[in-house]
């Protein structure tokens, strides 16, 4: 999913998903999801109701369509309707030549669709993440195994600025861990996960 | 929030959290949220109804009640009511001597709560565990260019069996990676974040 759009602190991630003749559109606050489903034939004739004027073919209409859904240089506009049930998608590809619009309402989906596509793959990068973590520290481990072997056997290098000190594992986690609001205030948090200044871009 | 209780390939977790007299439970699937916020007052009123014929102080049946919601040891059954409303929760705590009930009643929250009790903080884990991943690469880089000058400098060790060969950033990460179910297929992505033969016992 990556970053379309902030609406105050507030960011909306998108993800578009291919399958044979159907293109499914997800957009996520973090809080909710919406999504919307649609053929090939849906959206030829949804993107001609909305371009009247313009004369296309399919295949410049769907290679536009999916230049909008995967371009960083979309101007994406999202909005939720009062009730929070529908989320309206305007996109605008500024890399094109031709301004036209495409504009998509994606529905409410319910907590197990919320789970499949948002908190369960969030789940599966932080399992990927801390294994990533365990091996990497097992690396640093042996390297410096190593290391020490050279210094114990006499050796010396001539650059002391490549020197490193031994990496200690506990003293690494602590020290690069922030604070995460609403832990323990023992423990150490992070701060603004989502917060203004740290925007997350990429999510699983 | 540590996993407390498992139905089928559904996971629960708890956290409690204590802010001066209040106490705070919460109980997640990663779908939903429940909570339930007493006083201690309440919890008193609650433990006495539920175990009549048990004389105890109050700051006995305190204790007991902290334990309960601390212990690895609990032996805990989680009711999600059919309507998802309200999800019921018996803790009996078998390292005690005594055999007494503990049965709390949460109510579900909304997606805002939700958000803010486990999809935010997941974020913040996912943000930290980057960092830390940049960080240990960074690490084993630098180490790796030390080595390599002991070795330019005709340093070498007898035990040859703590040797380590450098590390590629880029192999690491693809070779570190799993499959998470619902990307691309070309994307390395990880199976079964809440599958049965990995539960995720502790998050955020």
């Amino acid at each position: 999913m990556n970053l379309i759009y902030r609406d105050g602190s507030e960011n909306f991630y998108m993800r578009k998903e291919v399958e044979g003749n159907q293109i499914t559109v997800c957009v996520t606050n973090l809080k909710s999801l919406w999504r919307s489903r649609m053929t090939q034939d849906d959206i030829l004739g949804l993107f001609r109701r909305q371009n009247p004027l313009l004369q296309a073919k399919s295949e410049w209409i769907m290679t536009y369509v999916h230049s909008c859904l995967d371009s960083k240089e979309s101007s994406t506009c999202v909005k939720v309707d009062d009730t929070n049930k529908t989320l309206s998608l305007n996109l605008v590809n500024q890399a094109s030549e031709v301004k036209v619009k495409l504009h998509l309402i994606l529905h409410i989906q319910d907590d197990q669709e919320f789970f499949r596509e948002v908190t369960n793959p969030l789940v599966a990068v932080v399992i990927q993440l801390m294994d990533q973590r365990s091996k990497l520290l097992a690396l640093v481990k042996s390297k410096d195994l190593e290391l020490r072997e050279y210094k114990l056997e006499g050796a010396e290098i001539t650059r002391k600025n490549v020197e490193t000190s031994d990496v200690m594992e506990k003293e690494f986690l602590n020290e690069s861990l922030f604070r995460i609001p609403g832990q323990d205030s023992d423990q150490p948090t992070l701060h603004g996960a989502e917060s203004e200044s740290r925007p997350f871009t990429n999510i699983c």
